[in-house]
C-alpha cells in the first residue's frame, strides 16, 4: 500500500498552529457561562453610555418605567387586581400547607412583587407561594422541629430557610450557573409537580374531612393510613361543604377551558370561596358544627423578622438543606415558566437575570417575615390572561395586598379550612399533566422513566428522594450516552457524493476493501474503548459480509466531522487503533477533525506519527485516495463491477 | 416565503416507520454490554459446537492447553522462574505495606496465578501483589481495626474484603459491566498512581531510617512529620545498607533501560538483594546492630481460610468499601496493563472475561489466605520480556511458589526490612509518570488537572478521596461537555460542495440571507437551552455583520449529521426554536437527522409540525431550495455577488 498522491484537485485540511492555552480557555469559559453574550450591548459604547446600560441591565424596572404610561397601566390595574384576588385565597392555603400562620401567605404577597418588579425581566411572572415548595419546606424543616410543638422556632427555621434560598439564588445569578437549573429536566419536573401533586390531594383530606389528627409524614402510604385510621373523626358536614366547593372550582375551571376569555372565572373562583365560606361559617356559625376555622388573624404591614434568622450550627444543616433544595425547584419552575409565556409573546427571557431577581426577592422577603416566593404557573397564567403588560401588575397586586393587610385580614379569620383544602385539591388537579407524561412514554421510554421515578419517589418515599433519584437518573443517561456514542457505516448515495449511514438508507454503494465509519459525539476515557471495539465489530461485520467474495477491507475511513472533542485518552486510543489496524495491514484515514481535535492532534503529535496525507477533508477526497492504493485485484473488482447492497 | 419546491433532483429524507421500542431497547442494550459481540462466534454452530465453544469461551485454558507443545514450554518455562524470583521480594514487601506478615504475601504468588492460568485470556499478565492496592487496603481496614493491637481480626477483614473484591470483579464481569471500569480515565490512573508511588516512598523512609514507632496516616504530611519527629530513632547503620541496596537496584533498572535485552537483571536484581542481606544478616548479627529483620516465617502451602471471613454488621461497612475501591482500581489496572501488551503483539483481550478471572482468582484466593491480588505492571512486564508464550508461566511460578513455601520460606526470616524498603522504593520511582504528565500538561490542560486532582489528593489528604475527587472532576468534565456541546456557522468551499467551519476554514463562501449551522453532539435537557440561546447568538452575530449591507438572516439550517441522539426536551426545544424563528419571519430548515433522532421526530409529531419539505438530506440541497425561495431584492444580491469573507 503506497502512500496517497498529493493531487491538487483534493480539498485540503488546514492545518492551524494550536491556539494558546488563554485563548481556548476563554473561549471555553464564554460558552460554559455567557452563552447568550450578555456583554454584547456593551460593546462599542462610551464609558457613561456603558454605566447606564450596566444599570439598565440589572435593574430592569430602570429600562421601562420611563417610558411607562396611563393606557399600558390600564391592562396592569386589571391585571394586578385579577392575580390579587387569586394571592389571598392562595397566600393562606399554602401557608397552612407549610405549616405556616395564615397570615405569613399573605405577607409574602406584599414584599416579594414589589422587589420582583425592580429586578424581574420577565413581563408576564406574578410571584407568589407555590405549593410544592411549601410542603417541601414542611417536610424538610419539620423532621428537626415539630411545628406543633415549637411553632415559633419553626416559623424562624423556614424564615433562615427563605434566606439560604436566596442567597443560593442570587450567586447562582451572579456566577451564570444557569447551567445548574439546566440539569433539571422537563421530565423530572413534569414527574415531581405530578407525585408532589397527587401527594398534596391526598393529604387535603384532612381538611376536607375535618380530621384533627393526622400523620406528619409525607409519603402516600402514610398519609391514606393516617385517614382511615381516624375513621371516627370523619365529620360529613364538612365533606359535605368540601364536595361542593370542589365542584364549584373545577366548573370554573372548565369554563376558562372551553372560553378562554373567559379566564377571570377560574381567577376569582377561590376568592368567591373563601368569601361564600366566610359568611357561611360566621352565620351559621359553622365552627360549632364540626366546620374548622382558619382563626385568628392579625392586621398590620409585614413586621421585620431579620433578627429572628437562626444560624446555630444545630439547625444549620437542615436550614441549608430546605433552602437549597426549594430554591433550585423554584428556580427551575419560575425560569421556566416565565420562558414559556415570553416565548408566546417571542420575548427573551434571560435565565441567569431571572435569578438575581428570585434571589433578592427571597432575601428581602426572609428580612420582613416571608417564606419562599417564585412565579407559580397558575397565578402568571392568570396574569398573562388577564392582559398585563409590564412587572406594573405585580405592583399592583402588592398594593392591593397592603390594602388587605392593614385593612381587610381579620376578616378571613371565619375561612373554613375545607374551603382552602378545596381550593388546594383543584389547583392541584391542574399539575398532574397526564398527557404530557403520556407524550413522554410514546416519545422516549428513558424519559417516561425518569418522570416516573420522580413521581413515585415522591408519592412513596419521600419528596427529596425521588427528586435525587430522577436527577440522579437523568445523568446516569448523559454519561451512558457519552459512554456509548453511536457510530454507523457509511454508504454513498448513487448520482451524488453524499455518504450516509447504511442502515438509515438502505441500497447504497459501497467499495469492496474500504470502510467508511462516522464517529459521532466527542471522544472520551469514557467511551475510548468501546470505540475501539466498536471499529472492530465493524471491520469484522464487514468481512463477513464481504467474505463470501474472497476479498478483506484495506481501508478504514474515520470521519470525524461529529466528533466535537477528544481527550488525550482519546487521541491514545486513535493512535493505539491505527497501530492495531497497521499490524492487519489496514490503513486509517481520517476525514475533517474540526479545530479543537485537529489542534489537540497536532499537539499530541497524533499527526505527525499517521501523516498529514492520511487526514483528508472531504469523504469523497478520501474514498478515491483509498480507491486508488487499492491492491490490483481489488481495484479491478471496484472498476470491473460495483456491488449494491 | 413559499414553501421549496419538490424538485426531482433534490435527495430524498428516507422517513422510516419508528421501530419499535423492543428493538431500539434491544439494540441500545447490545451496544452498551456487549460492544464486542462476544455471541459472534456462536452463531451458526450445531447445539454439541455451541457448548463447547461457550465452555472454551469462559475456560480459555480449554483453548490453548490441547494444543500446547514442548516447544513452547521452554519459553514459559523461563519466564516462569524469572517472575517466581520477583514475586518472592515482592510478595513479602508489599505485605509489609498492607501491615500483613510476610507469608501472606508469598501465598497469594501461589494459588491465585493457579486460577488465572485457567480463566484468564491475557498471555501476559503475570499475577501478584500491587503496592497501591495494599497500601490502601491497609489504610481503610487500618481504621477501624488496628493491625498492631488485633493482628488476626485486621488479618481476618483483609481476608473479608478480599472475598468482596472477587464476588464484586466477578459480578462486574458477568454483568458485563466494563463500563464502570471505562470511568477510571487514563488521567485519573496516572495521577492516583504517582500520588501513591510518592505517598509509599516517604512511608519506606520508615524502614531506611531503622524507625520503630511511626504514624499508621497515609498522608505526606503526616508522614513526614513523623519521621523526623522520631529523629532520636533515626540509624545510620541501617540508612547505610539501604542506600546501598538502592543504588543496586536502580542501576539494575537502568542497565534494562539501556539495553532491554538485558531486562533479567532488573528482573532478579531484588531477588538478589533479598538474598545478600539475608545473608548479611545471618552472618553479621545485623538485627544486634541497629538492622531490623523480617523474623519468623513458617513452613507449609495456604492454610484454608474460609472459616474466618468475618461478616460482622460491625466490620461490614469497612470491608465493602475496601473491597469494592481495590478491586475496581486493582481491575482498572490489570485490565489496562493486559490490554496494552496486547497490543504490542496486535492480540485482543476481552475486558469483561478479565474481570471475571480477576474475580474468581481473588475468590478464591480470599478462602486460602491470599488477599487482593491482580496483575501488575513491573511483573507483567518482566513476564513480557522473559518471553512468555501462554498464561502457562503463571502455572510454573505458582509451582516455584510452591516449592519455596514448602522448603525455603523459613530461610527468609533474616531479610532486613531495609532491604524491602528499598524495593519498594526502587518499584515506586517507576510508577510517577513524569513524562505522561508533562504530556497531559501540553495537550490538554483539564486532564492535567483530573491528574493533579489525584496526585495531590492522594498524596495530601488521602487515597480514597483523592480517587474519587479525581473521578468527579472527569466526570464533571463530561456533564459539562454534555452541557455545553460545540456549533459552528458552515459555509462553503468554493469550487466543491463541502460546508465546512468557517472559523476553521476562513474564505469561506457566504450565502446573506441564509445561516448555516452545525449542532454538535446529542440535544438534551441539559443542554436544550444552551443551544437555543445558542442559535440566537448565531443570528444576531451574522445580522451584525450583514447589518451594514442591509440584510438580513431569512433562513437558518441546521444540520443535525452530528445529532446522535435527542430527548423529548430537545425535540421541544426545537420547536420552540422554530416558533421564535418564525415569529421573527425566518424559516428553519432541518439537515440529516439520523436515524435514532427521525424516529422520535416522528413520533413526537415534529415532523408534521415542521413540515416534511423543511427536511433536506444534504446542506446543497437546503441551501439551493434556500436561495430559490429568498425574497427578490436578495435574490438579485445573490446572484449579482457573492461576497468574500
Amino acid at each position: 500500500m503506497g502512500s496517497t498522491v498529493a493531487d491538487p484537485n483534493v480539498h485540503q485540511v488546514n492545518f492551524p498552529t494550536p491556539r494558546s492555552f488563554g485563548a481556548t480557555f476563554k473561549s471555553h469559559c464564554k460558552e460554559t457561562f455567557f452563552p447568550d453574550d450578555p456583554f454584547r450591548q456593551f460593546r462599542n459604547e462610551k464609558s457613561f453610555d456603558k454605566f447606564k446600560k450596566a444599570v439598565q441591565y440589572f435593574v430592569p424596572i430602570y429600562e421601562w418605567l420611563p417610558n411607562y404610561n396611563l393606557r399600558t397601566f390600564k391592562f396592569d390595574l386589571l391585571a394586578g387586581i385579577t392575580i390579587a384576588s387569586l394571592a389571598i385565597p392562595q397566600g393562606i392555603s399554602y401557608a397552612k400547607l407549610a405549616n405556616l400562620p395564615p397570615i405569613i401567605g399573605l405577607y409574602s404577597s406584599f414584599i416579594p412583587p414589589l422587589v420582583y418588579a425592580i429586578f424581574g425581566n420577565s413581563k408576564h411572572i406574578a410571584v407568589g407561594t407555590v405549593a410544592a415548595c411549601s410542603l417541601l419546606l414542611a417536610h424538610t424543616i419539620g423532621e428537626k422541629v415539630s411545628p406543633k410543638d415549637d411553632p415559633t422556632l419553626y416559623l424562624y427555621l423556614v424564615f433562615t430557610a427563605t434566606f439560604f434560598t436566596g442567597i443560593f439564588q442570587t450567586i447562582l445569578g451572579l456566577l451564570r450557573l444557569g447551567i445548574l437549573v439546566d440539569f433539571l429536566s422537563h421530565s423530572t419536573i413534569t414527574g415531581f409537580m405530578g407525585g408532589t401533586a397527587t401527594l398534596i390531594c391526598l393529604q387535603q383530606l384532612k381538611g376536607m374531612l375535618g380530621l384533627t389528627h393526622f400523620t406528619t409524614k409525607t409519603d402516600v402510604v402514610s398519609v391514606l393510613h393516617a385517614v382511615f385510621q381516624h375513621r371516627d373523626e370523619w365529620k360529613w358536614q364538612s365533606a359535605v361543604v368540601g364536595v361542593v366547593f370542589l365542584i364549584f372550582l373545577q366548573s370554573a375551571r372548565l369554563v376558562r377551558k372551553k372560553r378562554p376569555n373567559l379566564f377571570w372565572v377560574a381567577a376569582i373562583a377561590p376568592m368567591v370561596v373563601v368569601i361564600v365560606g366566610c359568611l357561611f361559617a360566621y352565620f351559621a356559625h359553622a365552627d360549632k358544627h364540626g366546620i374548622q376555622i382558619v382563626g385568628h388573624i392579625g392586621k398590620g404591614l409585614n413586621p421585620i423578622s431579620i433578627k429572628y434568622l437562626n444560624f446555630k450550627s444545630e439547625y444549620l444543616g437542615v436550614t441549608l438543606k430546605a433552602g437549597i433544595i426549594t430554591g433550585l425547584i423554584a428556580l427551575a419552575e419560575g425560569i421556566a415558566i416565565g420562558r414559556s409565556f415570553a416565548i408566546m409573546k417571542n420575548e427573551q427571557v434571560d435565565g441567569n437575570k431571572e435569578m438575581i431577581a428570585f434571589g433578592l426577592m427571597n432575601l428581602v422577603g426572609s428580612f420582613t417575615s416571608c417564606y419562599l416566593t417564585t412565579g407559580p404557573f397558575s397565578k402568571t397564567a392568570v396574569n398573562f390572561n388577564a392582559g398585563c403588560r409590564t412587572a406594573m401588575s405585580n405592583i399592583v397586586m402588592a398594593i392591593c395586598m397592603m390594602l388587605v393587610l392593614l385593612f381587610l385580614a381579620p376578616l378571613f379569620r371565619y375561612t373554613p379550612l375545607v374551603a382552602l383544602s378545596a381550593i388546594i385539591m383543584s389547583a392541584m388537579f391542574g399539575l398532574i399533566d397526564y398527557e404530557e407524561i403520556y407524550h413522554l412514554f410514546k416519545v422516549d421510554k428513558f424519559d417516561f422513566v425518569i418522570c416516573m421515578a420522580a413521581f413515585f419517589g415522591v408519592a412513596f418515599i419521600s419528596m427529596d428522594y425521588g427528586l435525587i433519584m430522577s436527577v440522579g437518573l437523568a445523568l446516569l443517561r448523559t454519561l451512558l450516552y457519552a459512554a456509548r456514542p453511536a457510530t454507523c457505516r457509511l454508504g454513498k448515495i448513487s448520482d451524488s457524493n453524499l455518504y450516509r449511514d447504511t442502515e438509515q438508507y438502505p441500497g447504497l454503494t459501497r467499495m469492496p476493501g474500504v470502510l467508511v465509519l462516522q464517529l459521532g459525539s466527542p471522544i472520551y476515557f469514557s467511551n475510548s474503548n468501546y470505540i475501539r471495539e466498536r471499529i472492530f465489530r465493524w471491520i469484522r461485520d464487514e468481512e463477513d459480509i464481504v467474505e463470501l467474495k474472497g476479498s478483506i477491507v484495506e481501508h478504514v475511513l474515520l470521519d470525524l466531522s461529529g466528533v466535537t472533542s477528544i481527550d488525550t485518552t482519546g487521541i491514545e486510543t486513535l493512535i493505539e487503533i491505527c497501530k492495531m489496524l497497521n499490524a492487519k495491514e489496514i490503513k486509517m484515514v481520517i476525514i475533517n477533525p474540526r479545530l479543537d481535535v485537529l489542534e489537540k492532534m497536532i499537539r499530541s503529535h497524533f499527526v505527525d506519527k499517521i501523516g498529514k496525507e492520511s487526514i483528508f477533508l472531504s469523504i469523497e477526497d478520501a474514498v478515491e485516495a483509498s480507491l486508488f492504493s487499492l491492491s490490483k485485484d481489488k481495484q479491478y473488482q471496484v472498476t470491473g463491477q460495483l456491488d449494491f447492497f
